[in-house]
């Protein structure tokens, strides 16, 4: 797969220095812990979150140090990488981005401890190289980034859930860690307190945007792209805004295509069938777009430069992905 | 079982406050949170590690607002509780004290989410009371015990294994943040740094002297009072001293038993049978009086006053207890 940053590649330059910074921390520690950050570093994707501080930060002052901004980068990326890791053995899922994951090869004694060993060593370079303060944001995000998956895991299998419910749920997983991502970026790089605050909202809907689109992409891929089976949520009980969309209309027979779930994968793969001939994917789909809109609109916002050109760009490819 | 701390009304009073902190914390984020942290504060043990930072802080300067010690002795029993509910989905453990585990009563998902909010909210705690320098060795810690837990599940069944191993493994577990408690307690409180250097040593040694008790009585005990089965940890495959100190002196027996016990829980038994009656047991404590020792010699370095004659008592009572 073609890195999502090919075209950009002074910011595909410094994610590679990310992934040498995360590696070299774990070399100090352990040779098991060193093997096992090399392989999900393989696996690790398009970045967006150490990108977005990267970009964001490029907004601010010319003097500030771009070693402390790769340190901040790596350690957003470290934090998303312990939550992968430990979702996976919530979820028991063997496969991710078509790649065997770490509990699959490992069980879940080493993923739990790589988990937490990346936990730790995310503090460990946000202590080293951010304000006191974004140590805070980011401690409390994560916390409540726990709580939020809490609350989605006592809401499995049940039918009557919201939309409102819904973009607690994706705001606390995935959104309010994109905007913090731009916002760290911005504050320490010294932008005016004006600007930080467009690119945290500017991320803040880029984040709904694109995990609405993660959603949706669960119902329609056939196992390659995302490397996860085709309605993988709806076969957990996990509800995404296509199927709460089309539960608000049903007549009954998705109803109890959903209930039937709890005990039957096929249940699961026909209540998706259902829901995508009905139009679910591209009425979630809808939802999508008016918060890219709003993110370029908070976009035209920034100062002209290189910057906001990468930024447009990126929320353009984002909302049109297919993986 | 009465309060370990029963004798010192001042420190009990204070570890209320300590454990309405943790609580006050999870009320906050999530119901779910909430009742999870409350269940395990009810079976929350001697709570040692939030006492030595109070006590500790008791030989610094006397203007120092206790609140913020609180809050620092909360985040340390917070990353205690984080590790004991990640070790118990590891071992997959029914019982802790007696009591079922968060794992056994809820299942992975929430044991992982869980044991995550603890990491956070105690870096959060540390982010709000602690010192930048003390929230980075409080996380490079962490990163320590993670790895040193990893090397733990790469040694078990393995049985060429040393005392100076055994040693660097029990360091990294329990004597690292025993020392680290001692020690935060002390600069936080603005004692002179060759007094914070004495605390931390003594947390060092009184943490393994009582790492090493804690391995002997997981031999002795009857599934009592320690609230885990006889001989759990041979059971897994894990080596302490007792096992050691008798593989080194054996004719063939002991370890034939012990090859066995990686299939066989009542080969374990036996092995642990022929630990205790070769003298394994009184062998392995003259290396935790050893430790005592050396950390009742440093209490003598102390300040004479009250908390030194807290600790010097709850030092020789870690080295009697049989629980």
């Amino acid at each position: 797969m073609q890195s999502f940053w090919a075209g950009h590649p002074e910011i595909e330059k410094e994610l590679e220095e990310v992934r040498a910074t995360i590696l070299g921390r774990a070399a100090t520690d352990d040779t098991e812990v060193h093997a096992a950050i090399r392989q999900l570093l393989e696996s690790s994707g398009k970045m967006l979150r150490p990108a977005f501080v990267l970009v964001s930060s490029r907004f601010g002052s010319a003097a500030i140090e771009r070693s402390r901004m790769i340190g901040i980068a790596a350690a957003v990326e470290m934090l998303h990488m312990a939550t992968l890791v430990h979702d996976d053995i919530i979820d028991g899922a063997a496969l991710r981005r078509g790649i065997a994951t770490l509990h699959a090869l490992k069980g879940p004694r080493v993923a739990v401890l790589v988990g937490d060993w990346l936990f730790a060593a995310c503090f460990s370079l946000v202590a080293d190289f951010a304000r006191m303060e974004n140590a805070r944001s980011l401690s409390q995000l994560v916390a409540r980034i726990c709580a939020s998956e809490l609350s989605q895991s006592a809401d499995r299998f049940v039918l009557h859930t919201s939309i409102r419910r819904y973009k607690r749920r994706i705001a606390g997983k995935t959104a309010v860690l994109f905007a913090l991502s731009f916002y760290v970026g911005a504050v320490e790089s010294e932008c005016p307190p004006a600007l930080c605050d467009t690119l945290r909202r500017l991320g803040y809907c880029l984040g709904m945007g694109f995990q609405i689109i993660d959603d949706i992409l669960d119902f329609r891929q056939t196992g390659g792209e995302t490397g996860k089976p085709t309605g993988s949520d709806l076969s957990q009980g996990i509800l995404t805004l296509p199927a709460i969309l089309e539960l608000g209309a049903d007549e009954g027979r998705l109803r109890a295509e959903l209930v039937a779930s709890k005990r039957s994968p096929r249940a699961a793969t026909r209540a998706a069938k259902i829901i995508a001939e009905r139009g679910g994917l591209e009425k979630a789909r809808l939802h999508a777009e008016t918060y890219t809109c709003r993110a370029l609109h908070e976009i035209d916002r920034l100062p002209e430069g290189e910057a906001r050109t990468t930024l447009r760009e990126a929320t353009e490819r984002l909302l049109h992905r297919t993986y």
